[in-house]
Order: structure tokens, then sequence, then C-alpha cells
């Protein structure tokens, strides 16, 4: 049996029913949008409906169980006793469900997501590649002219040279956030022209075997405001000192913090809305949390981003985000791609 | 007030927490993956963080409410008396959330669905304008030669064309099955070369302000054997028996089973494993369904795909899916692309 499921036996208090599909993926490698797995100690039991069911097959150390296309609905029927469930994605309809067909439902959190926190060493090389391939889809990119583009041009740009240099896939929809529009951190890709003399921020990622990057970098079409490059001065500041920050065994809301500092004391107080970063693996935000409330400690293996922005309402924003694996004394950088402020006017 | 707010209090008990994105996207116009309404007989309120406040503040009718990112855990020390939630997606471990905050939760399953299963010329607009962008891809995509290319790179070729007719991008991961790939109703495509003499399904749609199109053509690499031309044909019958039937007021899984009789009364009978289609819309899938089992029945205003297959384990499959409006007294088909077998050798 392999090694993910060894481990999750041994935090496992009764049979867990893994309903996430990134979680399935993760334990037996098998990735479809309608499969559960129930793991027990002596069996890892695959549930899937007629469409996966030949691809099921060949996976190894499960026993493939065909079900209806209601999976739990059809598992309702056939389980009994007690069974943990993934309460932080699984519906409460669908546990309401199962407790109607007499199961006796434990409801667990984060019990797979805190193995994946932790990156192994294949899993590490996959994201390692998507952010070689994304270092050159940012080195592609920055050749050419932004000005008179739509954002959304510039969008399929990162989406044509992603599938070039050889990713699987977008990681999650580019954000392409030029002047104003660059103050929203979650900016959709639209149909404004990109001025002269405007911030670019631009967050991509692709995936490689089902593992993504996530960064950021931003860009200028001409020389831009002093106001403009004192905000990237102290986002690349702020970067740079939570970057030197973290390690294994720190809580994640010091390298928050540390970030932070530098932002609230320079004149961008308050402009620096979101958390410092998270987790990065099969999804592109899973645990650990690096924010001001979060709880989680970094260690070994872990995979985040740091990502300081500061968004002025109205008139540009700025972030830059690497990721980085944690380790013993420090972390490993695994983003290549200049953070000097490039022009690409 | 817009209209779909008023369709939806006439269906509410109580105030209903809308957490479902897309039920958010449909009911105020706003795509973001952490905002949440609180709709009630007086307002609706719009709860979002920081990073999408800002382009929240342009959402007509609403009341912008700025939370923590965690939005459920904030509501629950605000909210109170009885809250509907939308069980049916809304993670169990959320519900226990809004419960520990004192909130009377009832749980409601379908509320919005319901109100999207029927569509408004808007959206009829929109699928309409996404199925002719697929019919051009389709069009174009025939003009290409397959054999020694890997479906991934065919796969490629369609979100290229997606891009180059104007879609806004995939509604999902394109599907391309080729020879034994084409057994399984949802391969992923791979890196196997398409060879000669093969079936190849294509399973593509693409999105225009949101909406999806999702239709399916099966092409040939050069003359296949006398089992996939039969296997083909019957498809072809089953589908167009299908489209024959539909008609506002039918129970979907008659639809489902005029197709199905189609399948077993030939010699391949049992090779039909999935349902004969489901409701297209903001969701690729979602209401109404059509399957043996579906309660639903079909309604002036529904767009569905009509999608009937045959999978031959380890030698080829065929479905032929289009999409259509429901009417008075049948459908529109909006789906244009030729449904002969097409040679693309």
């Amino acid at each position: 049996m392999n090694d993910r499921i060894t481990r999750l036996r041994e935090s496992l208090e009764e049979p867990l029913l893994v309903t996430n599909p990134k979680n399935v993926l993760y334990l037996v490698g098998f990735q479809s949008s309608n499969t559960v797995l129930l793991v027990d100690d002596e069996r890892v039991q695959l549930f899937t409906d007629f469409r996966y069911l030949e691809a099921a097959q060949a996976v190894e150390g499960v026993e493939v169980v065909p079900t209806k296309r209601a999976i739990v609905a059809d598992l309702a029927g056939r389980l009994s006793g007690r069974v943990g469930v993934e309460a932080a994605t699984l519906p409460y309809a669908q546990v309401e469900t199962l407790r109607g067909g007499g199961i006796e439902v434990v409801p667990r959190v984060g019990v797979v997501e805190r193995l994946r926190a932790v990156k192994d060493e294949r899993e590490l090389d996959a994201i390692r590649l998507a952010c070689r391939i994304t270092d050159r889809v940012y080195e592609r990119l920055s050749e050419v002219r932004f000005i008179g583009r739509t954002e959304r041009d510039v969008s399929w740009d990162v989406t044509r040279l992603v599938h070039e240099e050889g990713g699987d896939g977008l990681a999650f929809e580019t954000i392409v956030g030029a002047g104003p529009t660059g103050s929203r951190p979650h900016a959709r890709a639209g149909d404004r022209e990109i001025g002269r003399k405007e911030l670019v921020v631009i967050d991509a990622g692709c995936t490689v075997d089902g593992y993504a990057s996530d960064y950021t970098r931003t860009f200028s079409t001409g020389p831009v405001d002093e106001d403009a490059r004192e905000a990237y001065a102290v986002v690349l500041a702020a970067q740079e000192t939570a970057l030197g920050a973290i390690r294994a065994g720190l809580p994640a809301s010091e390298a928050d913090a540390a970030a932070r500092r530098v932002v609230e004391e320079s004149r961008f107080a308050g402009t620096f809305g979101h958390g410092l970063g998270h987790g990065l693996g099969l999804d592109v935000h899973e645990d650990p949390r690096m924010s001001t409330e979060t709880t989680d400690v970094l260690a070994v293996g872990n995979v985040v981003t740091v990502e300081p922005g500061i968004y002025v309402e109205g008139r540009f924003g700025v972030r830059i985000e690497d990721d980085v694996v944690v380790t013993a004394d420090g972390s490993d950088n695994l983003t290549g791609f200049t953070k000097d402020l490039l022009d690409v006017s």
C-alpha cells in the first residue's frame, strides 16, 4: 500500500470517506470529478460511476466498486457504523443523506489536507517545474508590447505561452490588472486597453502533473509616477523581509506580520488588505495559510506563496509573489524571474 | 430590484444565505470566489472580503458589507434567527459554524437552481453564441489532420480555436478520446498518438458571459470497421429519437428512455452507461437532469444537452451531443455542426 495511505491510517479514528476530488487524487493518483474513497485499516474502496469505471480499474491498491452517479446517496444504503467525513467540503445535504441511511457520521476537518501540506520530493519536482515554466512565460511575456492591447489579450498570451513552454494548463484564470484595475487584487482581465505609464499586475500559474505554480509580477508601461515607484519599492522590501523570516517552526502569522510591518510603517499603511500567502500544491490555495489570524506553524516541506501588495483605489496596484519551499533554516525560492520593475512599454 | 431577486423572494420562507458562487452571479451579476448574499424580503446584502470589495461597489441593488476572508465564520457572529442555507453545496462544517453562532439554520435545496433552469432571452443569447462559436471550432478542427498527433495536441487546438473565434474561454477541460480511449466517457486528453482508422470523440465547450456550450462530435481517421460504423448509426438514431421526443411537459426520464430504447434494441445493448443529458447554463451540469432516475419534467426555456453514447471497452467510443432549448411543442437545436461521420485522416 502506498505511503500516503499508510500515513493517513495513522490519524484515523474511524473509516474516512474521502469525497474531496483533490484528496482522492493525492491518495491514490486518480483524477475524477465523481469518485469517493472509503479508507479503513484494512482496505481502500474506490466508488465511482460508469463514466470513470474503466480508468479506475488501473488504480493500484484499491477495490473498485461501481455505484450510481449520486455516489453518496448510493453509499447511504451500503455503509453502516461510524464513518468520518470531510466536513470542510462535503455539502450539508450529503451528510444528512448518509445519516438518513443510519450511518453514524463523524465530521472531520483537514485530515488529508494536513498530509498534503508537507510535500514529498516528487511533488516538489512538479511544483519546481511548474515554476520554471512560469519563469519562461514571464520572460517571454516581458518581450511583448503591452500598450494598446487589452488585458484580455495579454491574458491569452499567458495561456499560449504556458502551452508552448510545456505546462499542462493554467492553474487558475490569469489576473491582468492594468492601471486602476490593478487596485483590485483579484481583477478579471477585461477589455480595457493598457495605457502608457501604468503599472500592470499579472498573477499567473500553470499546472504540471496536477501541481500548481502561482506567482505575480508587476510591470510598468513606461515611467510611472513617484507614488507608484515608491509603492513598488515598499512591496519589494516587505516581500524580502518576509522571505528572510520564513523557516520551519515560525508561526505563519509572524511571517505575515514581518511583511505587514514594512507596509504599515510606510505612507501606504492600510493598503495591504489580504494575507501574506498560502500553501500551494494540488490546490492553488491550501494549507498552511499565512495571514494575521492563522494558527498554522510553518514546517519543512511546506510550499507557500509570499505575496504582499499595495492597492490604491482608482489608481494602481502592486503585488510581488514568489513560491518557496520551507526548509529547516530558511526557504528555497522556486521562482526565478526578476523582481526589478520591468518596463514593457 | 431585478427580476431574478423578485422571483427568488416569491419562494422564500425565511432569509436565504446564497453561498454558491454561480447563484450569486446569477442573482446580482457579480462573479467572485468569495462572496455571499443574504436575501430577505427587504434587502440584499452582499458580503465579501477586501480582494473583491472595490468591484462589489459597482453591483446594483445590494448593500455591500465587508467581512473577513472566512465569510461564513464572520456571519456566524452577525446574523441571528432563522436563515435558509444552500444545503446541496454549503459544506457541513460551515452549517455547524452558523449553528454555533446561535443561528437557526434551515437547509434548503435547489431554490436558486430551480430559477436558473429556465433561461431568459439574454441567457439564451449567450448560450446560442457559445454554441455558434463551438460550431466554428468544430468546422476548423475538422480541417486539421489528426493522425500522428496526440490527443493533448488536438485538445490545445480546441483551446486556441475557442480564443480565435471569440469565446471567453473553455467551459471545461476538452475531452479527446481516440480509439480505445474513447470508450471512457470522461477520458482526459493524453499523450497517446491518434492512429489510422480510429474513432475520435471530442467533447468541447466554451463560455460567453459565463454561459456554457457543451457539445460532442465523433470523427474518424480513415474508414473504421463495421462495428464502429454501426455504433455510430445507432447513437445518431438514438439521439434523433430523443430530439424528436423532447418538448415542454415531457418527464425528462422519458426523453432518456426514448434514446435508451434505440441502443438497447441494437446489438450494443448495455453500452450506454450514462444519462441522456443535463441542463446547461452558468454550470456545465445543472437542472434539469435527463436520466433513468430523474423526476424532473422539461419546461419551456430549459436548455439541455442530448448526448447518447456507446462505449466498447478497449476498442472505441461514440457520442453525439447537441444543446437544445425546450419549447412548448418541441425544441430548438442550438448546435449547427454536421452529424455525419466526418473523416479527418
